[in-house]
């Protein structure tokens, strides 16, 4: 099969691989039909991360179900299937806590698992899915292909949108703020909406983002950052922060910013992948009972629950991709990322 | 009156002070009837934080309404009362969501309140309590002198308690960790017990609070610390942490410890005050989903909660206290908690 292997910083390269076979009996192989880039691809093609050894890369996708190992009963050859972008066995305490992304057998596609044992990446034309059962959601019926770009970003971007949202105890009547307008902070924006708030604050200084975080539910945009920031949200909700602010970004000034924006008692819901080791301040966190949760989402499990209103149509997350290219040319998908000409890129094989 | 002042390190006076008076018609004047000294008391006590003036110290106690302002709703004169450790308006846009400690008001007894006036301590003959409609909370019907001790807890430690074991999401049937031995870890246990917990883990190596400990619901004690007592809970638990974690100490190490002995998507609710600016590790969280809240125990609210429990006899917070002693002899207790000697001291005017 071809592939994406990342061989160090800007160097993206599609290449040939062997495809990749039932190892074990809880195995499925899923031929990809959608994948795209997302942000955190672009720590180690900036150099942020090292890569040390080329590797696969790439851990969203959707697809159809090649082969299954013996075991596997949860899905059949022939369905279509999301996967999140972890996988996970469905069974050790942490599974069964919901809280997948701890499984023991944990492992990001285009990683490792705990085994050591490398996983295909996602930008391919085919990926091996250990522990089938316990990872993949099969989409009932075979969805039509405008549906495909709203299924993907369940893989990750939607999911994680819903787990800061989730994690940030967004009430229906309550006032959010979003940090981030990459396609996860927008993302976070659509979930706010779904789960009934009020009041979303979009942070973002990029007209296009403005424009899709709008269209998402955004009622206010703040273009300003830092204290200027916070100043600019304190008057647009009356003196006060924020109940929930939805940290979607990972560094020091936006986790600084979004603490500053929540209210006394209110909820730090966070999904930025930390960068920079940002801590939190004890004695701020103390003197203002703020509630802090987040962290990389546990997709799995919110499928149930966010399937359907893709399905139905009720919610479009796939917007947040504005530029389509075929597969073979996910190079190009890196640079457009990377020069922010485009917020996200859908991959087609 | 009667008061307690702190001139410095080890320094605790009982002195003369002008009988405090009605100075705005929110005011009341409150005869203390219970007081005690508080773990963090002894902080400007062992010069940990400084005492830059001598000032009035103390900011627990119970006592009967002496004298009201024109504009006092809630409370009558006789009316027997409990204060929180914080005087709070009642009005403001914190106080209705409940975080009484972010009043625009707010001040705790013995500092200052936001206006710079001064408050009085509570570890004297008299309160004036600003805004005591907002504050105070009456006991029906004129509480037995047994009941003083259980009653008083609710100022403070056992509020605080139960404000951790709230912002650890406690509940029915859940494992709790909790860091610390003092009053207000002893009553964390406590609160657990109340709301349901199942396996409650107190961390201790003294013997007489492990008998507390036990005596309030504990179900295992912990003697050892750091990455010895996280060992220690895991082999308890089955090699996973616990749901919740109540940190009832405030130190790096504590906090380190309390977060190595939560699960995978648990909760680390804390209310240990701050000392040496212990942050919290982003990555840490963010690859553990775990939630954490907590602070400055917002004890207003929680009062309709726990006052009838207290009643009841349902729960007997007051066993914290292994001392009692006349309020002139408040120096006497300062010296047993510093030295150890006692876990809490009940102090008589």
């Amino acid at each position: 099969m071809q592939t994406t292997i990342i061989h160090g910083p800007g160097d993206i390269r599609f290449e040939e691989r062997p495809d990749p076979q039932i190892q074990s009996p809880s195995d499925a192989v899923v031929r990809v039909v959608r994948t795209c880039v997302c942000g955190s691809d672009l720590w180690p093609y900036r150099g942020v991360r090292p890569t040390p050894a080329p590797h696969p890369i790439g851990h969203e996708f959707i697809g159809i179900v090649e082969a299954v190992g013996a075991e596997v009963r949860n899905v059949r050859v022939g369905d279509f299937v999301i996967s999140p972008f972890t996988d996970s066995d469905g069974t050790c305490v942490h599974c069964r806590n919901g809280i997948t992304t701890s499984c023991v057998n944990f492992g990001v596609w285009g990683g490792t698992a705990k085994t050591g044992e490398p996983l295909d990446g996602a930008q391919g034309e085919y990926v091996r899915v250990p522990f089938a059962d316990g990872t993949l959601v099969t989409v009932p019926e075979s969805p039509d292909a405008e549906l495909f770009p709203h299924l993907l970003t369940l893989a990750d971007v939607m999911s994680t949108g819903h787990h800061a949202a989730r994690s940030g105890n967004v009430q229906p009547g309550a006032t959010v703020v979003v940090v981030g307008d990459g396609a996860v902070g927008l993302c976070a924006v659509l979930a706010s909406k779904r789960l009934g708030a009020e009041r979303i604050i979009a942070m973002s200084r990029h007209e296009d983002r403005q424009r899709l975080a709008r269209a998402f539910g955004a009622t206010d945009i703040v273009a300003e950052r830092g204290d200027d920031g916070i100043a600019a949200i304190e008057e647009l909700l009356g003196g006060i922060g924020a109940d929930s602010v939805l940290e979607c970004v990972g560094t020091k000034d936006s986790m600084h910013q979004a603490l500053g924006a929540v209210r006394p008692g209110g909820y730090l819901g966070f999904v930025g992948v930390p960068a920079g080791a940002p801590e939190l301040p004890m004695q701020q966190l103390f003197s203002t009972n703020i509630h802090v949760a987040g962290g990389i989402a546990p997709v799995r499990p919110y499928l149930a629950e966010l399937l359907p209103d893709v399905l139905s149509g009720a919610i479009e997350p796939g917007r947040v991709f504005d530029l389509s290219l075929p597969l073979a040319q996910v190079a190009d998908a890196y640079t457009a990322m990377d020069q922010r000409t485009a917020i996200k890129v859908l991959l087609e094989p």
